[in-house]
């Protein structure tokens, strides 16, 4: 934190700034300028909340100079985390690709997706049981029904599974069922829900919130990892912005800065990041490239009845397309793809 | 719903679509234009999903030519609700003004803050008992202690209190107390506790989502209505935009847009809006011009030592002077402001 | 500025960096904490950049502490700018109201708006006689003719005039005729309009851009004011955000920000901030109270058939009720609104 | 276009609408449903604005339904635009990268860096002769010198030269000397600049502005296209949004988004798209593997001595490696990557 004072604060505004951070044991150091003071401080044992020095008399502004998230970054783990599933890594050098429906729907239409995907190079099948929704009207999934089926499908294809936690309500029943339970964008900062995530001993797919930061993103891993819980995997899901021709904005820039800035492991999700069908492909093979970990696609029998995200989802044929373009990308970059026999 | 046909759709794809509309119990009306079909729909009864048109063969678009939500719209209801509160009633001609801490710290700084805030002429206390906040490591409230303070500060001045409710664990307990529940802006899409709130019959403000539109506002406010609890007060706080130099960027386009499409009451929150505490009062007196029902304004006995938002904190000196200038703002325009003996 | 060094940084990458700054003529001072050290800068006469910084080895991150823009900041001139056109003073206590089409039509429309608009309360008049327009198929203005329109409507009404120049190579023919140039949201960072600006002796009003942060809307300023000309005129005219309900986001933020940081004149322009005629006059009145010094209006005769920005420009009727409110907002908070006898 | 009505529209406000189709030589389609009327709109010619039926008695809405570009378009022109210079050709099956420094400093720099960038596989040299800042008093380029060293540049190495034009005074000049006129974000709406440049018969490289749609970017091409320049290069730089870590927000979801919509070339700048140094090859290959048909990418000899862009520019043993990153996901999706020999 450094504190910069104004060009007209007065001695005794430096020396009230000084006493306020010796006040919290730790030491302010003054560099005189022509035109101002600014006052940096060391022997903080975290971050430094800048707000109360803000509002100090004579005082311009407070700059934060270090990251406020500890045990999900590299700094503090350099190694990358990886996520063990029985006899998958997810995390690693391989690759990994969910897929599956926004909703399962029914028994027909789940195991056959899952049949499918497995067949073009899935490891895991993904499928929303209870559906958080922006209308009371439209469809809030199967719940209890669709876990059944997941469990199921798992068992006829041998593809782990993956489906969404709403709420503390439901968590308990969904992590009974499920190999990695995905919190969803918009309860990214439901800090209740991410502590009980945290008191869990099961992997956890974060999903970036719609406005969140990157900077948020690693503070609600945090929330998580600082419970316990240290298999938590980061996904960025598209932003929203101005553009409106695109569902979200796909921000693959943070790719790269997560892995940088983070050991957890970081995957992408095209489908909700464009929510263009014909553009889905494009941004599988985008998102490989720019060094995600796996990829969670949205892939339906029938896509123009699907009960929610058809706009959205791939064929079996058009994944199955997609999955070769997305080996050969891996493999140009000297990674593969798992694949389950 | 309009379906647009793409100038190279066949007059099968065309017949595919009147299907689908048909199979729903609507009617389909083509309009043939020079390059392109269009369809229009009747016969549904309310909102359709564009999302399963948009995948059939030939389709351009289909393009929502009504609002999704129902309850809440003052098509539905052209009159005000408003909310009684003994004897203050929210809503209507009369401005209401709620201020207090971000978080109740002590029983010194709440009660004190009560006194003042009411001698200022607010007529609601607000200060935050369960903080949700973006860093596992910062202060996250006195939760049950910081709601017997407030019941206590209701007692002795006869402010009304508002505080929020962090989720579906702690709501009983909040309702319990307070007389008006607040749902913060991360938890504006959290359904379950939406659902939960509807059930109850006591007043709920929801704040707008930091990235959700005024129609997602307007629909998870349905949410609650649909459930049964019809006293919503809708709350404008800011949202994020690329500026930075303000905390948030204050939407005040919604407040005219919200009284036009919903009978419910608006609100304004100044103080999370900008996150300047200079910048507040300017903030206050607009929020008023355009037409809020209400404030909610963040004071602090000593902002610098505020323990959460003390930078867009005012002391009680500059909450007194600007509610002199929101007196005078209201008065111009033909609404007063109330003011407990 | 302040240069953060990363934990791992060695000895010698601290030394690389006090030779750049040495190199420069400035002074380092190291201060060394628990985990990293930071190194301030002084003797700069102006803004650092941090560009060359951030890439040194071992630097973390480059912090600017100070703002770039200098004759435009109230720190340099604490005393508002006032403008003077003949006995009209812009930038004082009395508010100014500029009104009239987007575009200048024809001598009926321009001259029977000008005798309502003045009739209402106005100043000056406003029309766009040169229209930068996103399609190349949209109506471009009357150009010349528009021009001699609005000084026919001058002599007529005694109204003051302001149009855009929308390039250098009209920006001569435009100055001849108006009282106050304007440089529209496109053009803010044109920089060599601003530059060409600058070399006038004519107020110019400068639009900030639809993605322009209040920081590069002072900077685009401090172009026009380091050529000599000092009578510039800020104005925020919204902001492009992810709600579509609205044209633009109104970010009256900005007007309190922009005061305290400049001594300018700041204009507000609530038909294109909010673009939907119902809501007009609601932030006409927000602005005023939010502290605006004027407001630039969009009035036409017949706004169905205006042939631009029909859907945001309010008619005489509409004009003349909410001026009586702007005046009562503008008492209320001890300003008045200049009015031609 | 499809007008639609409000609930409570009367017969006369329908027949009003209807009229005024007529008055412009169109045919009105009335669509009557349970709750209200729509009328749809045929025998337009081109786009419909829909502000004019806005505001008319009884109007809801009007939607548009087709899009306003016509010559950029693929429903115009199904078959990709190339474009040819000298032996090399842009747009087709080969990927082109374009490399060099963010601004022209001397003879050294920018030989050393041409025939590096060449080595390396780069087929065209950037570099600023003319730079827009956002300060005034930064560096602005060496502007007449900086082209003469291009040229020389391209003399010695054979590289063809992209450079941009910053305004119509200084568009003639560039056009002399530079193979491809780049016209910048800033400029992408200076609607003059784009005019001039339609007149000339030499390519155009149009960037999209910060706060550009894509639809806004097509409409932006439209303006050179409709004055006859048909050569003109699309490129996805980088938007503005609320996300701070990085400089600006990658669309990548455009690259697949424009390849539909127009025949136009697509490129992506991944420098300016991120901004910070270490995630500039991860959005090189994402680029390509989206589909672009080539990158345009910052490269210095000394980045940290640049004096602009020094943070996000490659060295050239960066350079050299992630070129061979992006021949090898070239390759995996069936491309090349143009070399000169």
């Amino acid at each position: 934190m450094l504190i910069v004072m104004r060009p007209d604060a007065t001695a005794q505004d430096i020396e009230r700034v000084n006493d306020e951070i010796r006040r919290r044991g730790w030491q302010p150091h003054a560099i005189s300028g022509g035109t101002r003071t600014a006052i940096g401080i060391t022997g903080n044992p975290g971050a430094v909340e800048p707000e109360p020095f803000r509002v100090l008399p004579g005082v311009a502004d407070a700059v934060p100079v270090s990251q406020p998230f500890k045990l999900v970054s590299r700094e503090v783990k350099p190694d990358d985390t990886t996520i063990q599933l029985g006899n998958l890594v997810l995390g690693g050098k391989t690759i990994h690709i969910m897929a599956g429906p926004c909703s399962v729907e029914s028994h027909e239409q789940i195991i056959g997706t899952a049949k499918a995907v497995k067949k073009s190079g899935a490891t895991m099948l993904r499928g929303g049981a209870f559906k958080p929704r922006t209308s009371p009207y439209e469809f809030q999934g199967l719940k209890g029904d669709g876990l059944a089926l997941l469990a199921e499908a798992r068992k006829e294809t041998g593809l782990r599974v993956i489906t969404e936690a709403k709420d503390t309500a439901t968590l308990a029943a969904v992590a009974e069922v499920t190999d990695i339970i995905q919190i969803g964008a918009r309860n990214m900062q439901n800090f209740s829900l991410l502590e009980a995530a945290g008191e869990l001993r099961k992997p956890i797919m974060l999903k970036r919130g719609l406005s969140a930061s990157i900077k948020e993103l690693l503070m609600a891993a945090e929330y998580i990892v600082a419970r316990g819980n240290t298999q938590v995997i980061l996904c960025e899901r598209g932003i929203r912005t101005f553009e409106t021709m695109t569902r979200n904005t796909f921000d693959l820039n943070a790719i790269p800065m997560l892995k940088a800035l983070s050991h957890l492991p970081v995957w992408a999700d095209p489908s909700h990041a464009v929510g263009v069908r014909k553009a889905v492909p494009a941004m599988m093979r985008a998102a490989i490239a720019a060094g995600a970990d796996g990829l969670i696609v949205e892939v339906h029998p029938d896509p123009p009845r699907a009960k929610s995200d058809g706009a959205q989802s791939l064929d079996f044929s058009e994944f199955d397309k997609v999955m070769a373009e997305v080996r050969a990308v891996a493999g140009a970059l000297g990674r593969d793809v798992a694949r389950l026999e």
